[in-house]
């Protein structure tokens, strides 16, 4: 029997898809299980992406452009021109989400060996894009004492090596919620114009942003304009995980030219995401407002309601919808299988995702989890009204 | 400035894309280009399609499940199960297209430096995917004399190294239109049994035979069932290119199992391609019947008159809809540029494939173009008046 590749074998199974047959097997027995472990809002799509596939009267479904359907490029220029970030359409290319963003700009800047240098917790898909590319990542811990910050530039500095060809971070950050100033971008850049790096930031969650503070985008650092890669994505941002649409941009006309490249061998991004993601752009302004409002009012009940528990440490994250929390307990993936498998209050039950799958050094996050805030207030109580349980009897614990 | 990878510099340019700026040109200067270069089908997509699209009634679109949506999935089956081929929903991922599907099966396979052996002329795009993943082609010619049948196979074993990890064909195929019979399959089986290889077989163009010949998958070869991984799309079946839905199957658990490892880390294919893709397994046959008889009437068509051309070698193909043909030139990829920069008759031009960039092996197809027969007779017929006219004209010339 032929056997498969290093690479397929290396490439990680997701700590949370471990999970999956536990919830199913709990459903099955009746229970009712929170979802706090996923990064799928439940925030309605805007009615215009539904109007727009109604509204279809073309014949043939035709692949789109390589580099996406040009009127969707123009009004996302148009996008980002509202918050004072002037990119033209030869700066951009459309996507399959930010995950084929985040591959194509990897592939067109990398080879194998090269190493990335990237702050942890972070996304754990970033392995299997690296994986596939054979990439090595070089993580430097984040601590949660300061809410998961940038970490000391001095860090940085002594992982660098001839291989070192990038340092990717993601603003506002997944899992931590962190947002990064616009003084951290400033420290990066020295280190990557010293070493002649590129810098890749995932910029997906750049509408959440909480507490009147902004997101600064990494596009706006001058000097660095041949240096950046910035991932973006509609499905966060309009809650149109399922589009499937997301984009790359680069002032560096050299990993434009390489990345259409790729996108040239896959024909095409979806056209009817596309469509959609084009028609979720006409949303006003108070769509926005009203799902800001939301997620924050979730985020202040989960900090304040997580804070009382005993022996946890839930930092008040500026953006994205995560937070990773510290927890009593001495091994995060069981602590959350047990949750599924063995605990219940009231019928009920928790998932969360462990922390572990978020770190690349081995032993980091056995006593933390990310919580993604992704329900409404009242299931989110309950949710974490079980937490509060199930930390008095989980036979892991630690106080 | 930092520099793009080797494998960002190595990554081809389609040589039909290049060609694309001249097309444009002629257009703007009020030439009509028959297009007769690229696999896009004038075909109508179904209607169920555009139906489905409006008949949407989901609030949030979600990221679906990694390995696809289950009720597609069965259906999908139940489609396979119509041509006597037995597939289980464990057997089958759906993929972003047919283009996701060979990239993660070739990732899950093989590693860089791993060697893939592929009759000549092929899809460009695998040199796409096989340079993302480090893999290295090794073609063998097909001839046109024959009709580019598979080459004898002691010239697959002369290929063979240690390094050896596949073969792959395109059945039936594009670019030459070849349908491989089982017979040819068989000896396939021979060569990939001894060196214990991996056979993929990219079947797309399965609905696509013609005089009365029947698709023989690689599925119901017998004593391969760990061997072969299957390349399959909607694009072409239902004339819905832009949906980017495709799917791998194989029955090598571990195959599989590394499969939906690449496909977890990029979350999931297209929610509304897959839907789209659902409502066209619901089209009669009869759809297919008109369809398959709108591509023999075009065939026949090209075959007859190309065939008349003085100096021209047109093979009939059995399947797709593509042929190789030989023209009296010196050179395709300027015959074709040509065409579009220099040339007009009654105002028209036609834009064709060099089939240079078919070949892997330098010097091969200077002489040949890939016809795709997907326009109407009317616009054929004018489009191979052109290319008659033009091949008189044409300095580079050899009769």
């Amino acid at each position: 029997m032929p056997t498969i590749s290093h690479k397929g074998r290396a490439m990680p199974a997701s700590p949370i898809r471990k999970l999956v047959p536990y919830a199913e097997k709990a459903k099955q027995q009746g229970k009712k299980v929170y979802h706090l472990n996923i990064g799928q809002p439940d925030i309605e799509t805007p009615p215009q992406v539904f109007d727009a596939m109604r509204k279809i009267n073309f014949k043939v479904l035709e692949y789109s452009h390589s580099a996406g359907i040009e009127s969707y490029r123009r009004k996302l220029a148009a996008y980002y021109k509202r918050y004072d970030i002037d990119i033209s359409l030869s700066e951009l290319l459309i996507t399959t989400g930010g995950s084929e963003a985040i591959t194509f700009g990897i592939m067109a800047t990398m080879d194998a060996g090269d190493e990335i240098i990237i702050p942890e917790p972070f996304y754990a898909n970033y392995n299997g894009f690296t994986v596939a590319a054979g990439v090595v990542i070089k993580p430097i811990t984040a601590k949660i004492e300061n809410g998961f910050a940038l970490p000391p530039i001095a860090e940085f500095k002594r992982l660098i090596t001839p291989r070192t060809r990038a340092i990717m971070i993601c603003n506002p950050n997944n899992p931590t919620g962190y947002l990064y100033s616009k003084e951290e971008l400033e420290q990066l850049k020295d280190i990557v114009l010293e070493h002649d790096l590129f810098l890749f930031v995932d910029e997906v969650y750049r509408d959440f942003c909480y507490d009147g503070k902004k997101h600064f985008s990494v596009l706006n650092i001058s000097g660095l304009e041949e240096h950046v890669i910035v991932i973006d994505s509609v499905s966060k941002r309009f809650s149109m995980c399922g589009a499937r649409v997301g984009n790359l941009i680069s002032r560096n006309r050299n990993v434009i030219d390489a990345v259409l490249k790729f996108a040239q061998a896959r024909l095409s991004p979806p056209t009817f995401g596309q469509i959609a993601a084009e028609a979720a752009l006409d949303v006003s302004a108070d769509y926005f407002t009203g799902v800001k409002a939301e997620y924050i009012s979730r985020r202040n009940l989960m900090v304040e309601t997580m804070n009382q528990i005993p022996g946890v440490l839930c930092p008040n994250p500026g953006g994205a919808f995560y937070t990773i929390a510290r927890l009593p307990i001495d091994d995060s993936d069981q602590f959350c299988q047990w949750l599924l498998e063995s605990f219940s209050y009231n019928n009920e039950t928790v998932m969360l995702a462990p922390a572990t799958g978020f770190y690349a050094t081995k032993g980091l996050g056995l006593d933390e989890v990310r919580i993604a805030y992704v329900l409404n207030n009242n299931d989110m109580q309950k949710a974490f009204e079980c937490l509060d349980k199930a930390l008095v009897e989980y036979p892991g614990r630690k106080l």
